[in-house]
């Protein structure tokens, strides 16, 4: 099944170019937090599955292109994400891998992007008004964690898989002379995580390991891998995130980028595209207020 | 007013060595996501402040030590933390800090923390079992995001707190030939962020920028700083945040620890104090389960 968040956290089934609104599958009290809709439907699925699957068939199917698509999980407690996770990436990275001695995201282990910086395939990419600074796009496919868990061993690790979604993971590259600054924050500006453009339920990706993974800018292919030249899999990744903390319902991982890193600037239009996955198009935009620190 | 959260999420406020039952206050569809609760509150403090005023002259007052204190807000969406942000804890670096340069909190922005390292002073903190590296404390104080704002300027920066707590920032340090871990990853273990007892509102720290900030283990002084000696002081955190994301009601940034940074091992007694906010005392325990990926 695909899952939408579109408009104001409004929860949707997609059938090919239809959604069909299927909110009232969820309790009326999240109505008072309606950014915790699909969260809620993650956690309760077990219950909830056979009402949404009436619901999407009973519910008038209203095109895509009439409804904005949010981040699919808009609000998750956390958005764990791999460092470079595919060699061809770690070979690009020149001199920045050799001082790093081609460490991968088996010892980094994984860095966190800020809930904040979510949107969905309906919004835009936002660089800071006036920056100087390169951003670059990371193409990845993000894994959404079903249930609660902790210490898991990566043999159990799939059954903690809800689904999958695209996501780019955008970023301020550390420049020459301006300091060390942390991943976390250069990855964390609001738009720096585009998702979407729905949430695909594992049952519908029969090969999450073996997935063609691709991100274009202007229609020129700029990144082009499959997750199974991931260096730390996806059941590996559930199991170190489960070593340090517990997951949560709704949680996201990002798998981590290969090849092809590159710069993007206002006017871009970025396409990303994963097998079985989906696909979906942002436009870059220079943000329209200057903040009163400037990158 | 200090305000905890105890037990399963209820909300109290606490008066000399009581906590008076205030969960009434909020409403009761939040019993289905009773750890929103404080956030809620928060963000609707002007319209529930005359009953949770009311709600605590009326409680009864239970004794503290008959409650579980949690971290008061035990769901925020952020965590943000400022890096060595005291010029006598960047000295101690030694190495490290030259060849970072000495660069502070200025150049190197903030990190993100994960909200699920979240623990309140009734807890502990848990090393990873059988674990053979170094677990550091880092003493800060933590201010708590009272409503949402977006390139907020330092001039206009204290309107957006709600108030302030003491939070320890436990890490978990890069050893030589362990690799470059993620500086996020390592100071996310569950329990890793303890914070309380309280959040003390803004209108009872009468001097956020100079207060005394101490942590000892087993009695004995470890960190003895003042605010005053921030090099990015709370007004300029709030701006650098908000530049990058929105900050949100609840939002939690952790300001930096000065000098005096030590190991931590099991059966250590760790507490921190911070003028006007509080005091509180955690036991170092090792974790009951070995994870499937030992640290």
């Amino acid at each position: 099944m695909k899952l939408a968040s579109f408009n104001d956290f409004r929860i949707g089934v997609v059938h090919e170019a239809l959604v069909h609104d299927v909110t009232a599958c969820v309790p009326s009290w999240l109505d008072a937090m309606p950014d915790q809709r699909m969260r809620w439907l993650i956690e309760n699925w077990h219950d909830a599955l056979a009402r949404v699957q009436v619901a999407a068939r009973t519910a008038q199917g209203r095109p895509l292109a009439q409804v904005k698509l949010l981040a699919p999980v808009p609000a998750p407690s956390h958005v764990f994400a791999a460092p470079a996770n595919y060699e061809k990436h770690i070979g690009e990275l020149g001199e920045r891998a050799i001082t790093k001695k081609g460490r991968s995201a088996r010892e980094q282990g994984f860095f966190l992007k800020a809930p904040g910086s979510l949107v969905g395939a309906g919004d835009a990419i936002y660089l800071p008004r006036g920056s100087q600074r390169r951003f670059d796009h990371e193409s990845e496919l993000a894994v959404v964690i079903g249930k609660h868990g902790r210490d898991i061993p990566r043999e159990n690790a799939m059954e903690y898989v809800f689904g999958y979604s695209c996501l780019m993971d955008i970023t301020m590259r550390i420049e020459p002379g301006t300091g060390e600054e942390e991943r976390s924050m250069r990855k964390s500006f609001a738009s720096f995580t585009p998702m979407g453009p729905y949430l695909v339920t594992a049952d519908e990706v029969s090969t999450p390991g073996r997935l063609r993974n691709r991100l274009s800018v202007n229609g020129e292919i700029r990144q082009d891998a499959n997750t199974s030249e991931l260096i730390v899999g996806i059941e590996e990744l559930i199991e170190l995130v489960s070593s340090v903390l517990p997951v949560r319902p709704g949680d996201v991982i990002a798998t981590g980028t290969p090849a092809g890193v590159g710069p993007l600037v206002a006017g871009d239009k970025v396409t990303i595209s994963i097998e079985q996955v989906g696909e979906f198009t942002l436009p870059v935009i220079e943000a329209a207020v200057t903040s009163p620190r400037a990158y």
